[in-house]
């Protein structure tokens, strides 16, 4: 075994131009929103496509393990590391290449961010049409490895319907290159869905198209209490199929949630329906703010009594509606409640929401009489996210809880991980929960593209036949 | 080998309850599409997923091949059979099990027409967002095997985008079930999204799960003369971006393609600007049709100068709406005015199109000086249907043609199969102008999941080690 300063000499010498931390240099960082990011014998920042595959080749000289991160803002230990493992980190891989506006196309390298990426489609009145709470920090090529959803997805599609093309560094240290800039491809197997949400565990992504749509119009938000997602998918279904305007989100929070966010905020039921079994968060865009104002009261007063709306507001100032996001988006403060609350992201589909979260109520309660489920998350797709009240539990008594979040969805045909993806902390649930069949095929393409088992090892589908 | 009469006896006793055609009865039917379909030894129609399963070991077990077929309407040769194999017809498989209003979505077997699926939707006030010509005889299975794109796809993406779920029988007989009603998943490696496109070679579609959009408004048709496809994506850049309304169809025809079409449906330029270089056909929504109308005619005219309009006219009748669709729609009287002219469907970027077009001109008359393009497409996401004026051409010559439209396509982020597949007919372009790394690994793929090249083989990754 190489000796650690002979380690990073090494890295040094194969991957010409990379930045490389040793593991004295990365204890001092900040590793993002996973303490166990950081646990690796080196992070390695090639400064580009062909370093990547320096880098790739170099590691399955040496039989290292090789970790590829992005913003790492992952929620569910997709880019955690062990020490004798490599990071790859693509932060300096962040130029956004080209905005093609009349292709409505761009291309980026893998470590830009996803707020970098708006503001420069912007500048040409285009979006890249996904939207999620860590912008800041998120970057392209992480997004396509967990298939990230966020928002705006219940219109736009997630991360896999914004792509267009893709460039991959293979773990043999081929470069897989298939950055087509169109929609319509049907010329073959299309190999780049692999490789979204597959977490770095068959490849690196160093490149990609992502397709941009026009921003047009101004939106109006609104804020509306009802008894349950039903009504509040009533109301959601009348503003989906709305002509003349358009939904941007419809966000969904029940009571538990809100209050303890607004609590700890300090927004009091004086600003805001807090007292409603659910809230429905609406942004409505239309030609201008003014008509999408209109739109919303107009709408809402109409399904009033058929929706079962119990209390509703528009909001007249952009002080209003951000005091509604704020409610919504600032959901951090729920995991500060509590020490590492166990937390999930699950799909359910729209008409089975209200029966999974009373079931969910009750399946914890019998677990323990204090617990009780947070829950909030994007109405029009289906996708929660569940916090529960408690600190972080013992091994048995967290897969209680998971049984409980997980037993029935894969029958009614909704989903353990939405769209924080697999890493390793949802490794159980996918032996349990994922059909067996898709299981093996995906421990066969895994090893298939990667006999070695050297990207991400463990990650999704578990260490490989012969365990680094 | 067993006898023709022996096998057909064989294929009754082991796929219970399926119809069989044998190679005479399959003689005296309309093979659809393409006259190669009906080559088979035998037609299978199994009544479920399990008889398909039942169908797929007996042909692995008696080393024959297996071809699955829908509506037989596909243009890249990919159904063709010849006299050892057995075609799988899903046509029996035709049933809508369930649309779910509230998720949005419906459960169909792989069998069902576009157009079945499309009114069974409309009744709940919905739509699968996916549109082509051949809606009445196409099927879900088969737009998933190809991804299929057509009309709307610039909005709501193609096949793939519209797929939530999916069943699907393995080269072993297994059946793969992920038939998930959510749009967010990222809970492994998402599988269904290795069989989209896949032309039936990987595995046979049984099932699928299909989002479904709230149809709202009602929509107006303008026709639009311009001098290049510039101008006119200036024009559906201004519509793609105007909020209040939403353009459902971006179509385009250069004067080559319209003059033919209008000749032989006796259309003239007195109901239509039929003189300009390229014709635009706009679809816009609105609230209402009279507001459609209005924004048409208000974008258009606003537009003129700087989009250096030539003529232009919103559809004042319904008649009107058809006559411009008829042109645009009826595009198979073009393949009528030769014998088998090559056809060709590529997507192109859209700022360069223009060069694309001239580039293609130019390149055809360099081969023969009386040849010329008659393009037509999806403008808005540059999907481009290219027949040449010629009949079917000896192969040199046809390879000639097809360097000449794929010559350099990869490099600027198009792509030689838009929406029609591989198949056979493109089998050659494949070898020739996809990434050599996209094409290895395909194979490999192939080679692990149907080792002996069973399903549907010579197509696509063209025939396995031992061909059959």
């Amino acid at each position: 075994m190489t000796g650690h300063g002979d380690l990073v000499a090494e890295l040094r010498r194969s991957v010409s131009g990379a930045v490389i931390w040793d593991r004295n240099e990365l204890a001092g960082r900040d590793p993002g929103f996973d303490d166990r990011n950081f646990g690796a014998a080196a992070l390695v920042r090639p400064r580009d496509a062909e370093g990547v595959s320096a880098l790739v080749r170099f590691c399955a000289g040496k039989g290292l393990s090789l970790v590829a991160q992005g913003g790492r803002t992952g929620l569910a230990g997709g880019a955690a590391t062990t020490a004798g493992q490599i990071i790859c980190d693509l932060g300096a891989m962040n130029r956004i290449e080209e905005i093609d506006p009349r292709a409505r196309v761009a291309i980026v390298q893998a470590g830009t961010t996803l707020a970098a990426l708006q503001e420069a489609a912007a500048v040409h009145g285009l979006d890249p049409g996904i939207d999620l709470a860590a912008r800041g920090s998120c970057t392209i090529g992480g997004m396509i490895s967990t298939n990230a959803g966020g928002i705006m997805a219940f219109r736009n599609g997630t991360m896999r319907h914004r792509l267009l093309g893709l460039e991959v560094v293979l773990p043999d240290g081929r470069l897989l290159r298939d950055l087509t800039r169109v929609l319509k491809t049907s010329a073959g197997y299309d190999l780049k869905h692999l490789f979204v949400g597959a977490e770095g565990t068959l490849g690196i992504v160093t490149r990609a198209a992502i397709r941009l749509d026009p921003i047009g119009g101004s939106s109006a938000t609104a804020i509306i209490g009802t008894k349950d997602a039903a009504s509040a998918l009533h109301v959601v279904g009348h503003f989906l199929g709305r002509a003349g305007t358009s939904l941007r989100a419809a966000e969904i929070m029940w009571h538990g949630f809100a209050s303890a966010v607004a609590r700890t905020l300090g927004i009091d039921s004086g600003e805001l329906p807090l007292d409603a079994p659910c809230l429905l968060v609406l942004e409505l865009a239309a030609p201008t703010a003014e008509e999408a104002t209109q739109a919303l009261e107009q709408g809402l007063s109409a399904l009033w009594a058929e929706a079962d709306i119990i209390d509703g507001a528009v909001a007249m100032s952009l002080e209003q509606a951000r005091t509604i996001w704020r409610l919504r988006e600032e959901s951090e403060v729920i995991e500060r409640l509590h020490d590492h609350p166990p937390s999930f992201d699950v799909s359910v589909p729209g008409g089975a929401i209200d029966a999974y979260v009373t079931r969910i109520t009750e399946g914890l309660k019998a677990i323990d009489a204090d617990y009780s489920p947070y829950v909030f998350g994007h109405l029009a797709d289906g996708n929660l996210h569940i916090s529960i009240n408690t600190d972080n539990p013992p091994r048995e008594r967290y897969r209680a809880i998971e049984d409980v979040l997980y037993a029935g969805l894969q029958e009614i045909g909704g989903s353990f991980s939405a769209e924080h993806g697999v890493g390793l902390d949802k490794r159980d649930a996918y032996e349990r929960h994922a059909d067996p069949v898709k299981q093996q095929l995906s421990r066969a393409i895994k090893a298939l593209l990667d006999p070695s088992d050297m990207l991400n090892p463990g990650k999704i589908v578990g260490p490989g036949p012969e365990t680094r």
